[in-house]
């Protein structure tokens, strides 16, 4: 195992992260705030997640006037956090840099310019930022949206990410009223519950693809208690009409996609003329093959969805408010997904599980 | 060769064109206008156009009072048309049918409630419709649209199914401005051409895809006279950093794919952040293919674009306007394509040239 855990050593490392925790240094204000030392998931070259990242303890640093510290509760492990380390996701922080993309924690001190937070508010990265695999943070003010401290930490540490992205996709492109139908492959992600509880809660139906697998009966099961309204394995679809299949559904005019190959054709078969499949991931690793006459004749239209880049626009205060209203669902049971809280102290345990080396793992949320 | 040409044979082959030519039968009224007897290309059963289509002709049939009988003047032979006799296009007339879908003619009378067209007239059938291969053709007055009769009639007989569709895929999705630019492949099409020159009117450049083929310098050279920036071939596009090709020009946010497979790929390459390709076409018969990351990083949206369908919606009228404005810009010479005007009397060599049976050939022009 090359990941070394390093405990109770502190760190300056010749201005390693200069970018992300700059030196206090020797100041003349007896008012300086300075942050506790913190411990952190960090890499300093792109590869396999488990050689490159190791666990350190860095100093303390300057809390600015419009800094905020945040002492972190919690904070997943996503596969694009996975992907970030590999080097193989399109944007990344610069190296050396500190994994984690999203999380919760809770304000331990302010800046003397900070206006609309005070020690023990919850807050979230909003947009969500690189780094949350410490125990302290320091960032500017504009960075945190604190959210109602009777969240569940687990669903505060991951309502971004992936529901975020289920409830954007439900309402970017296509319109949809109550009754309507949407299709999807990769169900069982957390992604894909999402979408089947979000649309269900406005009375959308579901039809949803999942792969062959051992367990696929019990996968079945578990979509339906959330709400799907047919869930079929991909061979299962291998059928002339597919369409046939639909007893008591309307066709879908909105599918999602995030696997690829095979798995998306079958997305857009079950479409209807003049559709939208927005895809979103590419697990297979295959791409996306389309006939001519399926732009043509059925008017298919072709989308992509990429939170990041969403976030990043002038969009951040309604994704704000979309996140308090999918933290309200949470607390209320009506949006729910299994996940595993992990002390941070067994981040090699809780990244073997996230890389699949264990079987198949519920998604893994670091406890600070 | 299996076409029959059938002359001065008049038939009435038991109600046989009865969806198109009622009967006249016997009536009280003196007042009883007939058109004339109508030479047309029929075919009886779906196949390769030169072995199911034949000549015949047919006896006059009943003016209505809401009636317009038109003397045709010219009607285009269009891939379309050869695929509606092969069987393949996905919306066909019920059989028998008659060949050709556009075309030119004039009026020579009118049913009495007819309001707004008199003997003389130039008129085409707006949206287009089957059956413009015969010498008269009787369809309601809302069928046809009066055009200027100064119109060159090879371009009154070819200007929806070709050049509307160039101008309507350059205004439809995506708001172009002067100095923008667009790729395409295909571009040696009629499609192709009209999209050049429509886009060089507005003054956006284009870039151009072209098949590696023997004489693909004269077609690089023809497409630049109408107004192309740059002409690629297929296998000069074979290189890593496809946009450093690009030396003065704007990346394009706009795309057209009328061939598929690689071609299509290429398109993609060339578009830019957000940027949208149209398929109107699949001369390649190949599918087209597409990275997941190019939906989700790149942001790319792939659509699809269909005169027919497009024209029998409420945009009829809209339709109208833009092709006067596509003939007044023909009449200047502003929008031009090489065709060859053919005695009806040749049609078996028209459609042979038609086919590609006798080499590389203009389009083919049926001259009545």
């Amino acid at each position: 195992m090359a990941l070394i855990m390093m405990r109770s050593v502190a760190t300056t490392r010749r201005g390693f992260f200069k970018l992300k925790r700059s030196s206090s240094g020797i100041r003349a204000f007896s008012s300086l705030l300075t942050s506790p030392p913190s411990k952190a998931v960090v890499y300093e070259r792109h590869g396999p997640a488990d050689a490159v990242t190791r666990v350190i303890e860095m100093e303390g640093v300057e809390v600015k006037e419009k800094d905020v510290c945040v002492k972190m509760m919690a904070a997943p492990i996503n596969p694009s956090d996975i992907n970030r380390i590999e080097g193989v996701y399109p944007v990344r922080p610069p190296l050396p840099a500190i994994g984690g993309y999203e999380g919760v924690g809770e304000v331990l001190s302010v800046g003397s310019a900070v206006k609309h937070l005070s020690p023990g508010d919850w807050v979230i990265p909003s947009p969500p930022s690189s780094g949350t695999w410490q125990t302290y943070i320091v960032k500017e003010e504009s960075v945190w949206h604190k959210i109602s401290k009777d969240s569940p930490i687990e669903y505060a540490a991951t309502i971004t990410v992936n529901p975020l992205t289920a409830l954007r996709m439900l309402q970017d492109f296509v319109t949809l009223n109550s009754g309507d139908c949407i299709v999807q492959n990769g169900a069982t992600s957390i992604v894909g519950q999402c979408i089947i509880q979000l649309a269900r809660h406005r009375g959308i139906h579901s039809i949803n693809i999942i792969r062959d697998r051992v367990g696929s009966d019990e996968a079945k099961e578990m979509l339906k208690r959330l709400g799907a309204d047919e869930v079929f394995t991909e061979s299962q679809l291998e059928v002339k009409n597919i369409k046939g299949l639909l007893t008591n559904l309307p066709e879908p005019a909105l599918g999602f996609n995030c696997v690829g190959g095979n798995s998306a054709s079958l997305v857009l078969k079950f479409l209807r003329h003049g559709g939208t499949m927005v895809t979103y991931g590419g697990m297979s690793k295959k791409p996306i093959t389309v006939s001519t006459s399926s732009f043509i004749f059925k008017d298919l239209s072709l989308r992509g969805f990429w939170l990041q880049k969403l976030m990043n626009s002038d969009k951040v205060n309604e994704c704000r408010n979309l996140i308090d209203h999918l933290l309200c669902l949470a607390r209320e049971g009506k949006l729910k997904y299994e996940m595993e809280l992990v002390a941070f102290d067994d981040f090699l345990t809780a990244l073997d599980k996230a890389l699949g080396k264990l079987g198949s793992q519920p998604k893994q949320v670091l406890k600070f």
